[in-house]
């Protein structure tokens, strides 16, 4: 029964306009170009270091799917793409497997493909049972506890007793032995929010902000009756603002994603404080194709990213993440 | 005659575009989402109380008709919907039916058809003469003064003697038994104004701002030459305006309406210090369907605040108006 | 030869677009509504002196023609609604006339239709010996000295030798027994060009502002090459802003004009400081159907300015001198 | 191999739209009409010095070409203009020549057509070696250093190792008998890089800025895939915003270009404290037509500039560098 919705989920964001209307908030971001680079395009440094793993990009395929057959092929393309590139990658929500050990495949598809690559599993964060199975399916390297209030509240089916969650994530993020991140999944997190997470003691925060993929959206497609996703279809925090707030707010490393399209999003990101992106969407319609294809668009993804750093003056990340915007 | 006058107002709200170009200012306004809101959708509380009556959601059936046999099915289907619902109602003018009597039942047909609800009585400012028989009439909770300079200027046979007025709100105020309403009726009201207001002693201000209904645009149509109601189209102030403004000058209650469409637009008005939310245009329409039309709509609209005081962690409306805002 | 640029220019006025692309800043400017006028909108007083001559309402016509035989229909049907209202009038240029008595009728005829209006005679800046001839003529009630430069610039023939202009204007204000009022032709005068009028001595100043009639336009028709006159086309100082900085910086009285509308135009204007108002290019217009026309817009022009005033309180000008504004 | 890259950028600029999506910011400048400019049009004075050399105009012909026998014709033409208006004019990169002197020809033929000309030759900032060589080829009075890692970085066969770049500057300003100008190609110069090419030697700087012609234009059009291109189409430092950095940041003169269209633009730039401005891509078309449509172009663009100066009161260019201008 999860494992339907979930592929309706999947079709109606691959085939469907399910992004919001209202923009990530980077294209009001501008870099200040350099007349003088004093940069080697050829050596810049991409690469980061994400828990003690290596990554050869600051780059996170977000969670999408897993439960249902035809998420396999999904995250197997995905996985090879990760593995290829060594990049991050997670999963979506791990319950169906765990309720039903027969999809299991689905995700454990993914650590087979990129055994070596930075994976991360993925529960409610209400979820606390469900903690360690899903951690220990994926032999993960961190797992998000996703946060989507948006969705439940839109979804005709959805669990709207969010009470309770603060105190969850406490208790997985004390008691698991891996790095837990905080995950919203497309409404962006605020400052506040991200002060009350740092504190029940999360590892990491990823905004997952508006801008990309609308929960609202997709679940107006789903709904008998379209005005309540329609009405919200753009309620969130834009991914710039939320990546600034939360950036201010924390002191643990941060992912921004939500709406990530391009390279240069990526660099005003990085230059906003985040320590990686992530995507989601784009690389769900492109895994539908092959893994060739993920990889195409994430090459052309690295080399506008490139092209950034080079033409404000960063060698690597960090310099990156000092220069100059303007807002 | 003045039935006449009532019965084209009725038909042009119907039928043409009779609302303000400019907007009530709401869509410029955004609550903060939060990806925690620690609240269970299920048990959000809206209820309120009024002049002591509890209604089960901030909302008002804001006054739209009386004194046409016309007006009797509308406010039938009106009274059955808050009869319903359990929310407030107002009547429009009752001149009318003080004057010829015959007319009555086009407004005891609210209290009978919804015998415990919070109903407001609505008579023009400086008819002090008629406060009282309007009160009795309807067995009113409330009584609404209502203010309409715009209409008056434009309308062709229209009233433009505006002197007197503080002083009959003043005089009405200090002798009526029940709690005093002043109303506009879709250009707002200032803070200036709303100040003048509460040392005339009323009890309640509904700012009624421009955004919804312009009477302005109404008598447009009415007009042999339609230049000045067409330059007055937009005149007023809007309604999210309107509404900080008063709620900044007095300390009375306060009813923001005039272009209310949507629960996340009541949620905004309560976000900003409003207490109760008032519609007429939408249920207008609606009752020309039947009561169950009226009901859909406000089942809706109720829904969409929920929603929007789910996603801001707010479990009752005391924490709604707490609750952050971004102009 | 004069004359026949005359005719070519009132005749693109009347047939082409020839007013400014950028607005006169009056859109901008909003009053607050007042739900309690507290006024009777019969009783409002639209009356004001002049240089000691009763005006029924702030209004002159501005200076549009004179000097070309098809000018005295025009300047006799504007002089009928002047007189008729009760309002004030100035002529175009009046050195054809000086040059070419034979043509005086045309400008005579608007002291014979208007016996007991304030009429203003109008000269170039730097014509020092026209000075007194003009004012004779039209046995004027002050002279106004216009100040065209961006029309001589944009104008093939133009006079663009703009030296000694503000001696030439000290020196007709010393001598002349007439007020002398500064007078755009639609570019507008910034706060300090208006000082300097000023202290050179004139007893008013007529913003005549951009928004409305632009001579960049009319001289595109007129050009072999319109480059120039495209590029410059929406070159000047928008009347609203103009008339805040001209009000701003001089005691005289100053009259708003350029791109003036409709009467809650002119309400801004007063409400910004300005003493009248005038209007050219649309009298034109309804000048060459007849003297009803003109009375016709007028009266339309009249009422709104009246219901402005009503909306906001104002029994007189003074009143809504005092109102406020928001920018 | 250069020269066929060269004859397709020009193909590129002359036939297909290369210019940046974003303006130059002098849309969002205004100047402040003077309706008594006190100045005679006919005497304003658009004359200045550069480098000792008199322009009868602030106005220099941007580097554009040379280096490929297509050329040749295209600097013949634009070097008649440059001495029949007598104004300065710079050509495109030399190395071609250098490596390959028979095309010396396409670059000489400016001296020999423009023999008192301000003259400024191009090589690429790191090229310390071709400095003299260029600078003696053309009998230069300047010598431009060219910064353009946005065209390196997006065209496929790009230089992109931009280290070094500084010392080569401070070399070449050091050993150089000639004022060496540092000019960017269409993504302009930040306050804090203009310091640095300061601190570096040189002599002058040419902001190029962006809103004209677009490098990440130009080379789209060559890349096999446009994506690159395409993101950065719009890379840049918009040209007002550049020239008022670079003149707030440096003491030596200042060249404002790129995108610079009409006279108006040429005014806004120096009232921004330019010393002159430049031109490249509407006269390149113009050379293909003969010098006489470049004569023409340029002769309206002086009579634009003239107007500009007449209406703020400027009869000279240093009266304009000081005259008031509205951000
Ligand atoms: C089909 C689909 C399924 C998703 N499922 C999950 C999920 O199970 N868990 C989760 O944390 N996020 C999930 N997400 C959210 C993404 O991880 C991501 O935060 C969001 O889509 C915004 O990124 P985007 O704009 O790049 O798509 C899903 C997204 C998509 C498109
Ligand atoms: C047909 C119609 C009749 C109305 N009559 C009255 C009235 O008699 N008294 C009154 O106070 N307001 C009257 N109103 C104004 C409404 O109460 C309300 O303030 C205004 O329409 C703005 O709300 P809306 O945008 O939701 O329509 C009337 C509105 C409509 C549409
Ligand atoms: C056909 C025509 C002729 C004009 N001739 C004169 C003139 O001779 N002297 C003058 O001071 N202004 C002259 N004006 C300018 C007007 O007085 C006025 O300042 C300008 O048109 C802006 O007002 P408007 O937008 O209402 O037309 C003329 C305007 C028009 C349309
Ligand atoms: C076809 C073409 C070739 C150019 N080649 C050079 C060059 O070799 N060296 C250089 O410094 N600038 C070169 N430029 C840049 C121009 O000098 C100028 O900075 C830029 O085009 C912006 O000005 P515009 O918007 O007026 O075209 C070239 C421009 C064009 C259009």
């Amino acid at each position: 029964m999860i494992s339907d919705r979930k592929l309706e989920h999947l079709m109606l964001c691959r085939n469907n306009d399910v992004e919001y209307r209202k923009k990530t908030g980077f294209e009001d971001i501008e870099f200040i170009h350099k007349a003088l680079p004093e940069v080697n395009k050829e050596e810049i440094n991409l690469s980061t270091d994400f828990f003690g793993k290596k990554m050869d990009a600051p780059i996170i395929i977000s969670a999408i799917t897993g439960g249902h057959p035809a998420s396999l092929k999904i995250n197997r393309e995905l996985a090879r793409a990760a593995d290829k590139l060594n990049i991050g990658m997670g999963v979506g929500s791990q319950r169906a497997a765990i309720e039903n050990p027969e999809l299991a495949p689905t995700y454990t598809v993914v650590r087979e493909e990129a055994p070596s690559s930075f994976l991360i599993g993925n529960i409610g964060a209400p979820q606390i049972e469900l903690a360690e199975k899903a951690a220990d399916m994926m032999d993960a390297d961190a797992l998000a506890l996703h946060l989507n209030p948006l969705q439940e509240a839109i979804q005709p089916e959805g669990d709207v007793d969010a009470t309770g969650y603060t105190e969850s994530i406490e208790e997985i993020s004390k008691n698991l032995k891996l790095p837990v991140i905080a995950k919203e999944t497309g409404a962006g997190i605020s400052g506040q929010d991200a002060h009350t997470l740092e504190k029940a003691g999360v590892s990491a925060v990823d905004v997952a902000g508006s801008g990309g993929t609308s929960w609202a959206a997709v679940e107006t497609y789903r709904a008998k009756d379209r005005y309540l996703g329609d009405l919200y279809w753009d309620w969130g925090i834009p991914t710039a603002i939320s990546t600034v707030e939360v950036c201010e707010s924390v002191n643990v490393p941060v992912i921004s994603s939500g709406g990530i399209r391009t390279g240069l999003d990526a660099a005003k990101a990085i230059a906003l404080g985040a320590d990686a992106v992530g995507i989601a969407l784009p690389l769900l319609k492109d895994a539908y194709i092959g893994h060739e294809a993920v990889i195409t668009r994430l090459e052309k993804f690295k080399e506008e990213l490139r092209v950034a750093m080079f033409l404000v003056g960063a060698s690597n990340l960090e310099e990156l993440r000092n220069s100059d915007i303007i807002i």
